[in-house]
């Protein structure tokens, strides 16, 4: 059985991008976990977006896949996505290359390096290209989209925007109390189901032509859709792509925690 | 600073081989662990490598980067390409795609439909290639070589060879004992003296000329030269590439060891 891969980095401008990254002096060390690396993207780097998402920051599964939005927020994203018609069509990056570790300072931010680099990922992906809507996951990211949107080089750029609830919002803001949480999550879908309408008419180029359904007011079947392994490196198994829940930071205190991924093999692969 | 790293499977025919690999009705789980997916090769892909080193079977750092040979056997061959001048001019494959898991059975040895995807990469690294000479580490490279030099393909191909002991047998076969570990790496190190006499001749397009200079009778500094980042994807920090031991199976028995892969960033990386 062919499993397709995403060849990742193999033209420019993303051989530089790649290369030539913002390190612990943009992405300090007391706010970033610089010491995994930067994670840049998910999707198509070959032109043929016609959405891009932008998420926030990668976190464990991402380190290991060095792909974002691998997750659940990456499944709801998805599910997103299929609303819109855009089943491959499509292209992710963060607001930061690496995971933060606490929050994010003001003057990291807003720093002029931090933001001329994530810039250029713009420059690369919408100037001159075919991407149609573009969506923000979360404050960060509705940031570092207003940001760009401002600079001289979007200007020629004409797209939908909309800057949507973070997908796993809902989880985070409940802390485990069920009724917060489907309330969070009907909240959560209809600001969806208002950016469905706000993109919708600018997807002209929809992978599949489908017809608008907003959201109810609970996750539905088919609202969370299976990222495909076409979106992962080479040979990483299908478990990696289809599970959640593999790695996880494990220590006796912060930094044992900050120094560790723990990788499991979900249950019933090995036999 | 720019940070070089390996773009990987950019182009045919990789992509296919990557794309379409054996699985478990070729490899069997009772002597390979599968469930981490395949690891396919390290070095260039681009037509441009003049040396061939073949291994045997990638372990879990190797599983963690999706890169073969990145620990210390890594760091001792390319101590021995470096005596032949070959800095970056170098490709590697395994004879197995997958960690080997206990022992490897004749019959799954033999399996024509594991050679034939093995003999596609040897195919596809010497037919009508520059390579001028191929290493064997150890007894498995050493059987998937001359199982691929009787193949119609490789008859018109024209290099030197040479199999060598493997790079940590002296380790392994020393179990601790300084004394045995003493003798194994002597005898290793004339085994890898007496290689080097048969392949430099050969080796005529070295990326630095270099005068022959057997090994001693342990190793000397220089003997073990550091992976280049160039051979690593995209953003992996750098030590990911420049240590050791920072990728162990943990577990209270061997199921739960083989599920996992617990990764540590090594002691004075993060402050």
């Amino acid at each position: 059985m062919p499993h397709p891969f995403d060849p990742g980095y193999v033209a420019e401008p993303f051989l530089s991008l790649c290369a030539g990254y913002p390190e612990a002096d943009v992405y300090p060390a007391d706010q970033f976990r610089i010491e995994w690396g930067p994670i840049f993207h998910r999707g198509r780097l070959d032109g043929s977006a016609r959405v891009l998402v932008i998420g926030q920051d990668p976190a464990q599964h991402e380190t290991v896949v060095r792909r974002i939005l691998v997750g659940e927020a990456g499944r709801r994203a998805q599910g997103l996505l299929a609303k819109l018609g855009v089943l491959h069509s499509y292209v992710f990056i963060n607001a930061y290359l690496y995971s933060v570790y606490g929050s994010v300072k003001a003057r990291t931010r807003k720093n002029p390096r931090l933001i001329d680099y994530r810039n250029r990922w713009f420059d690369a992906l919408l100037v001159d290209r075919q991407v149609e809507a573009v969506v923000a996951l979360g404050h960060a990211a509705d940031e570092a989209w207003k940001i760009w949107r401002v600079s001289p080089a979007a200007q020629s750029v004409n797209v939908a925007y909309a800057a949507v609830t973070h997908p796993t919002q809902p989880e985070s803001s409940s802390k485990g109390d069920k009724a917060k949480l489907a309330a969070a999550t009907k909240k959560l879908l209809q600001n969806w189901s208002t950016a469905l309408q706000t993109l919708s008419p600018s997807v002209q180029h929809p992978d599949v032509a489908t017809p608008l359904a907003p959201y109810g007011d609970k996750w539905a079947d088919g609202d969370r859709v299976a990222i495909s392994g076409s979106d992962f490196p080479a040979g990483l198994p299908a478990w990696m792509h289809e599970q959640d829940g593999w790695a996880r930071r494990a220590g006796a205190d912060d930094l044992a925690k900050r120094r560790n991924i723990t990788l499991t093999v979900p249950r019933g692969i090995v036999m």
